[in-house]
């Protein structure tokens, strides 16, 4: 467990690494705003201490600890409990389960591992001048949420790529073989991304409700700002889930064509071939009594008759269009 | 950045193009009146003195400035905001971002392009006796809002057009791949629009719901509208994907019945030739001890049992309902 | 434009023609109830002349002359509009729009061509015992309201019969083409129809939830009637979409079914046939050293051995269950 | 028409069948509840006549005498008009309408047919011990919705071993012609039962929320059970139709694999063979100077390198996973 | 029928099994708290005097004794009823109905079989130290219902076991047939649970909004986990479907696609050597007046121009990407 906590609001700005448990009162008292950032939940012993220090409800604490949950947010009175899923772009995959606690005057949020797309937000947090140290735990919870929401975009983004690719080859007319089965990896990197992002409409749609008391009023317009991020994200996932669908279908629907007229050449060929053979094949008979071979000419006869067998019969493919 | 600005309701019209940054509170003070249209994102300096000059809200300047938004209308409380797609009829493709601020005595828009769709509205509002230079903003910028939805309706129908090209095209049975593909160019097509027009929906509902106080109470009826036409084009997009389906659904199955269709008459072909061949090839063997051989009259037998083999092989196809 | 009036509720019943629009306020004035029909917008003076007389909105003048429009009711204050789409039964189309004004004393209807679907319940109202001619407008609207929807149930039942010769066509198992092309026209009917029609479940719940002064609280009752037949026809217009899918489904399952045994008989006939036919090949070739063709038995054992090779072949398929 | 009547609740049961409809007021009169039986409609005079002694609306009576409406509540002030259509479960049938006017001390019902659903609770109403006597009409008409609503589940039942049936057959994989047509008829089924129950669920938990005042307070708790009947027959509807669904799905899977492999054996056959059939037509060929068939050991020759070739081929298609 | 009891919450903790039905009244004036749990409903004589002695609903008793009801929760005024359905693991399969009845200070449970999916719960309630002892039956209620709710985890587990192995069969590109079995054996399944969870996430939702009076405010956040599981089952079920659907349309799109790939080698074999064995077929007929056979150019003429043909083809069919 690494705990790296960011004062602030009154005045100077205090960032420190690895504090020991026992100096967060000491901070606390000393900032008007605490950012407490807890990675990784080895010690289940240090991390009740801190609930008790915060007065953090248990079943929370056991949300955080208990991984694969839905992203929700819920109110407990004297502090707010928000749960997220964030998205690993590079894998598109969901990876961590980051929670936030906001209260009044502090933050304190977990992680799995030691996390990194809050980068910028801890750099907008150093600068002096800026919008956050005025603000209050609200707002940088708001900007965290944020960051969150965000990151899944690249990660659609790569997706939409992959899928103008699957388009590509599939509309080049190859054997889709490799297609397919990316179509159907992106389907399931939709399917995991989605639930994730899903349970956030409602939760981000709660916060706007107002139906909690620890995001001020001033803060509304950001989070309307959240949840309309979360809702296109929704609308693209669902809209890159009928394109899919759409180039699966399309893909079946060419290689039936292609089978199709793979069939159609192996009947004509077949149909115009097999019977001309047969006829090949009568005078082949080693018959003692057979008239017709000793006729001189029966061969070229012969010749010209299949020949307009075979003519005959191309004219009755182009009659039912099948050339 | 080109700014361009429109007076009016004070008597008489004040239209200029390429209005200085500076002129605008003069513009302003001067007329009852004030559509300011910004074309070109450029110079985001003039854009902050913009919005300071007319109070507008952070986060919806940056929504303005961040392209791929979704449609929508939010209420800062001195002004109103509003965001479209606005679509390109040629390409059927939604194109350009465009956003209104209509607050008290002024509205601002602003557009990537200086775009054109809005012909219509200036030319009313040049005229004297028209309804327009006698009512508000909030008139203008319903009338704004209906040439944008509006216009979604000649794409619309230029789709219909492609669509019922592909139902020609595959009721008259050709291989209907070029079908299949523009069915699903149509597709992507619907998605994409519809993508753009469907958080409308919401948006003017709101606006229906009364919840924002810069339309007037005289505006609703036309509110209503619009909201009737957004609903229409989502109900014609909702049609246009089903028909698409359905088409998409009677191509595959006439391929499958030709397909059927030439697998039967090369089954047919074949199954009356290939044992034929086979007896053919039985008197072609070079056996010294092949009685049959010497007789006179195996020759014409053999002839006349191969036409009743083909003859009972037809019969059979019939009563099966092959041929 | 042809304008015919009927007015009654004053004791005796007026029916005239061709009314010049100069005679309708005297009318109006004669009669306690007037029932205004309008057939034809030829004469835009003409409608907006008359709109002026009873204070129609310009909203809804206009969403009358503008063909193509959503089922609707919209409350203007002083009347209120109802805007319908008419079925063609001949044709399973959706044919004419018409449109209702009801307001105190009077009820003024637009239809594009001199409809007739309105027969029965002239005759009702001329019948000076009934119902109508002791009830208000509102009560004729209702009447009117009712008969539009009512033309679609047997429109509805057509595309039943043909739903069910459909399926007739299919179960008996011939090449289903054309069963496959009604299908489609069959759902294409449906979905212009549904379009028509579903809008006008918002409308009639609108006029329930008694969002309207000008229908009374004793017509409660009959509109309620009115929303049930909608809903009635929605949920049969979902009914036959689901068995049409159904029954293309069933089609190609069977054609898949039948493409499966024809497959079978080609490659049984195939598989017994080809490696014989190669046997009888390899003894038909005339290399001078083919110790086999000298000795006697060696024909009649080549024979039996064939007998032997097709005979394995078929107890392989029957263990396979092809045959 | 036939009028049965039951009286209750007066300390003794009155039973009586045809009776004239001159009796109907003086039973009303002796009993403090009454309950009447209507079979069939044929007499609309008297249909009328009844109406009139109870107050019955004219639009309900209308919905009695008019076939095929949808299942429904509705409160008229003096009386409760309830209507359901009854299944007949041994076609899985939708069958007759069933009507019910619940008032002050009378219930009117409403059949067809002389139904017979409904034995069990005239046993129930005999019972001097048993509740429903102590009860009013409201607490009968529950037990006659409830007898309708649970008639549905054995219906379902039958159903649902028809799916069973069907799931069997085709994981044992005969050529499941029949089980497909089975598949389809359950669906038709499916879909009729369905629209029969779907607007039950509005209905009853219209009574649920109170909205008649017909219904007592010490009712609800068994209206609730009867709007879970409703609901859990919806549910298991729609798992019947998943699973027909499902099972299409699984027997179409079944016959493309099935085809698949018949279509391997005859590509490896011919394949192999055609090749070879080649090879010794080469050597059936009459030219003068073949020098290949004066040499005594070509023959073996040509045989070792036909068994070669068929050799690699098994290998080929041994690598390629044909085999 | 067997009863066991366990009072707490007045100091110590009595747990009994096989109590007697006499019993009961002492134990329950002893103990604060009491749970009641019953196994098997062999003799409904003693169900309905347990049912007097707490005075349960009749309606709720029926629903206990009635098995395959909906999961749902109902209040009736003195005592909540619960009914759940609890998922056997093992099999995948939902197996026992159980109901719960929590009034003032007691608990009643009701299974079929001594279930055992409570020894945590029974473990915790021994624990002198733990919560649950100072808390009433609520909260014990909930750890039922909890326990019940979690228990579906492990089984959706197993299944996506399944798919995982499903999906591996088919990417591994197998002849498939048993993973498209098993898929539909998971679908059924998934069906079967996700029938059973369903209706609990309205039941939940209904305690969520406070509709019960015997769950106190504090049980709330406990509640509010419980309707979050439940949510998060029923998006797995969806996600688990989708997959499902993916992997049969991954796995039907790779079957054809095989399919495809076997008719290409079969078409591409026959095309080319057909005309060649007619070719070879023409020089073996037996005419007497065949000049080419006497030249002795001929045949390696023969020869090369066949290997012509065949190179010819070749190139063909690699223009048309059939190679």
């Amino acid at each position: 467990m690494r705990l790296s906590a960011i004062g602030y609001g009154s005045g100077d700005l205090v960032e420190r690494d690895d504090v020991p448990l026992t100096d967060v009162p000491e901070l606390r008292q000393r900032c008007a705003n605490l950012w407490l950032d807890v990675a990784g939940f080895g010690d289940v012993g240090q991390l009740q201490q801190l609930a008790e220090m915060f007065g953090l409800h248990r079943l929370a604490l056991e949300d955080v600890l208990n991984l694969h949950q839905r992203a929700k947010v819920e109110d407990y009175g004297t502090h707010e409990f928000l749960l997220l899923r964030m998205v690993d772009v590079e894998n598109n995959e969901v990876s961590e389960q980051f929670a936030m606690f906001v209260g009044p005057g502090f933050l304190i949020t977990f992680q799995e591992r030691s996390g990194d797309c809050f980068g910028m937000v801890r750099q907008r947090l150093r600068d002096a001048q800026g919008q956050m140290q005025k603000r209050g735990t609200d707002y940088l919870a708001y900007a965290l949420l944020d960051a969150v929401v965000d990151a899944y975009f690249p990660a659609l983004e790569r997706l939409g790529t992959r899928l103008e690719d699957a388009e590509e080859r599939i509309l080049a007319g190859g054997s889709g073989s490799e297609a397919v089965r990316d179509l159907y990896a992106v389907r399931r990197c939709l399917l995991d991304l989605r639930r994730a992002v899903w349970p956030l409409r409602e939760a981000t749609s709660a916060l706007l409700r107002g139906e909690t008391k620890h995001f001020g009023a001033e803060i509304h317009p950001y989070l309307r700002d959240v949840h309309d991020h979360v809702v296109q994200l929704l609308e693209l996932f669902e809209s890159y889930r009928e394109i899919s669908s759409s180039l699966l279908e399309l893909h079946l629907s060419m290689v039936n064509q292609r089978l199709n007229e793979v069939m159609k050449v192996l009947t004509i060929i077949a149909t115009i071939f097999i019977p001309l053979t047969f006829v090949v094949g009568v005078y082949g008979m080693n018959f003692k009594w057979m008239p017709e071979l000793d006729v001189w000419w029966c061969y070229p006869a012969v010749l010209v008759a299949m020949a307009g067998i075979a003519g005959a019969m191309v004219w009755w493919f182009r009659r039912k269009h099948w050339l």
